[in-house]
């Protein structure tokens, strides 16, 4: 039996003209050298930039894993993964001014394509778009995207043009999008403001915001377009959700049902939320537990989840034990947070290869065309 | 074979004394009268208030089912349930000023269990605690409550003394209630702040904030009450999480991974999510799906989740269709709301049937000691 394809949906890169942009920067997101020798420090989260976290230990060091493509393929190998479909990282383009954006969107483009060209069997990718430009520059954008050999969508933000994922102003991107059947990676970035975590928040380090922040981000955000009848308006609108949906799979029910309760919110010929989770939406597995994995695909179907790492985030700490067995090293060993997802789909699946198969690569490479 | 006992932990009353204090209010929550003839309405969540829905709409109209032992009886008769758990609905008596709270709440616990003397064999309760007031006045209320025949525990929102959860302060309660056996069951009422729904969330109603900001609050408590070592120093303690937890089943395993790659937060002697899921917590089984089920059983065990129908809350709109086949008119209808959740529960549970009648009953039985 030949071992089956594994693609990983949800992996991040910072190509070297991004790290650039970000080392030129002074408020968050940025990348700042601290002490001399180590390695650079990227501050990513709008908390960690506090007077009360600026230390060197502030944000994360920021190595060849997030910039070099051999350390992806690296990581790849170790962990048995064929194919990666990399994406910029949060916040992705955002934060830059409007008349700058849509020609670094451009570049940036064009170097995620010409990285996936240097293994071109293994790697795809989710472009950026210039969410902070106008309109047209984003759909222009959109346009250029399916001469890329290697690009099959784009990540996004949940912030849109500034309103939110539901602003009708969004319309012409999703038309593009639909048009161009590149899907969204939908990735959270924002999370909860700060006071929803209270008083004691920081003494749990990052756990509430990336833990619960991210996740509860995704599911408001995707709620929104539905609610807003975006997938009405596009049929044919793929949006891939982050973490498994964030938690859409476990709220769709309530969601529904608070829908179909509510007095006010009455929209004529309205899809339900089984039915777009069904036909519109795909969900990664990266929910590091079997419930999850079960949750997800009774949710949108076994046959629309798909193995994700969430890579370079995540490393062991130094002080884990290492989880592979290889003499050479560091570089080599397993990571933690990508056995526990891959542990979590074969227990979901139990007996069931054919399922687990196609969560752990069989459905990326057909719902993402993963073929040149 | 005999029918299986049906309990409902999820059900809210608003005894008559409540009910004055609410009518003696004119900011949030409230109730007042607005037509001659009509019903009074209850304002009870934050928005409701703001001056774009001060219309004869805003609220919800609050008739006998709010206040009435008698139609509380009818409607769990409609639906086949043996036994309810009566507890006093959000926001409970965090508004109160701290002068009164003490002797208001006194008067309600004693209500409260007044009224279950009424149907003795049929009802139970959770009884309310004077939040607003000094600790020692609510370990004094606690205390009180074993001498109560029908008393099972305290429903308790997620703002505790002002700051949360996971505020120290709150240790002498929570000691005071793991001492006297008596269950937290937390419910969510402030949701998120409006501004993650964005500028159209008033065009959905009550959607966001009922089917997202109330499971979304629950499961950023909890995670705090477990980040800050609450089921470490009070490992008997118990608590009934509203909704099926929120979303904190579907949410356990990233929460418990984040831990494990936090470099910040590396507290000694830490149980992990699990544990605490399964040898804490409980969770109703107010999710409206199938799979939600499911993953609430996976998380917390199938032994410690609970039927729960959230009434008078989520009644039939008038526009739909009645569910049941009674044909003396509306008061023997069906809801949708209650008939989805029963449904929910076979299917997750199929041939199992000894699983789905311990879910319908036997569990909260057990669990919460419903024996005189």
């Amino acid at each position: 039996m030949s071992k089956p394809t594994i693609v990983d949906v949800h992996t991040h890169v910072y190509p070297p003209r991004y790290v650039s942009i970000l080392k030129s920067r002074r408020t968050v997101p940025y990348v700042r050298d601290t002490v001399p020798g180590q390695p650079s420090r990227l501050i990513i989260l709008p908390g960690e930039d506090s007077p009360s976290s600026q230390t060197t230990a502030a944000g994360r060091p920021i190595g060849p894993e997030y910039y070099d493509i051999n350390a992806k393929i690296a990581f790849m190998d170790t962990h048995g993964i064929d194919i990666s479909v990399i994406s910029l990282a949060n916040p992705w383009l955002d934060f830059l001014d409007p008349h700058e954006a849509p020609s670094i969107a451009r570049s940036l483009n064009e170097d995620l394509n010409n990285i996936c060209k240097t293994y071109p069997s293994r790697l795809f990718a989710f472009g950026a778009l210039p969410l902070s430009a106008a309109t047209d520059a984003l759909v222009d954008e959109i346009d250029r995207l399916p001469s890329f050999a290697h690009m099959r969508g784009v990540i996004m933000g949940t912030g849109g043009l500034g309103n939110g994922l539901d602003d009708p102003s969004l319309d012409p991107v999703y038309r593009a999008l639909e048009a161009t059947q590149m899907t969204i990676f939908l990735h959270p970035h924002y999370g909860l403001p700060k006071e929803v975590f209270g008083p004691r928040a920081a003494e749990y380090g990052h756990v509430l915001p990336l833990a619960l922040g991210f996740p509860l981000e995704t599911t408001v955000a995707v709620s929104r377009m539905i609610l807003s009848g975006v997938f009405d308006r596009f049929p044919k609108l793929t949006v891939l959700l982050a973490h498994s949906g964030g938690t859409l799979p476990f709220l769709a029910g309530r969601l529904e049902s608070c829908i179909m309760h509510d007095a006010h919110y009455r929209p004529e010929g309205r899809r339900g939320v089984w039915d777009v989770l069904r036909t519109n939406i795909m969900l990664d597995a990266v929910v590091y537990s079997e419930l999850g994995v079960r949750a997800a695909a009774a949710a949108s179907g076994a046959d629309r989840v798909m193995f994700g790492t969430d890579h370079p985030f995540f490393p062991p700490l130094e002080n884990e034990n290492a989880q592979g067995e290889s003499a050479d090293g560091k570089k080599s060993e397993k990571w933690l947070s990508v056995t526990t997802n891959y542990k979590a789909i074969h227990d979901a699946f139990g007996e069931d290869k054919a399922q687990a198969e196609a969560v752990l690569g069989g459905n990326a490479v057909r719902l993402l065309r993963l073929t040149l």
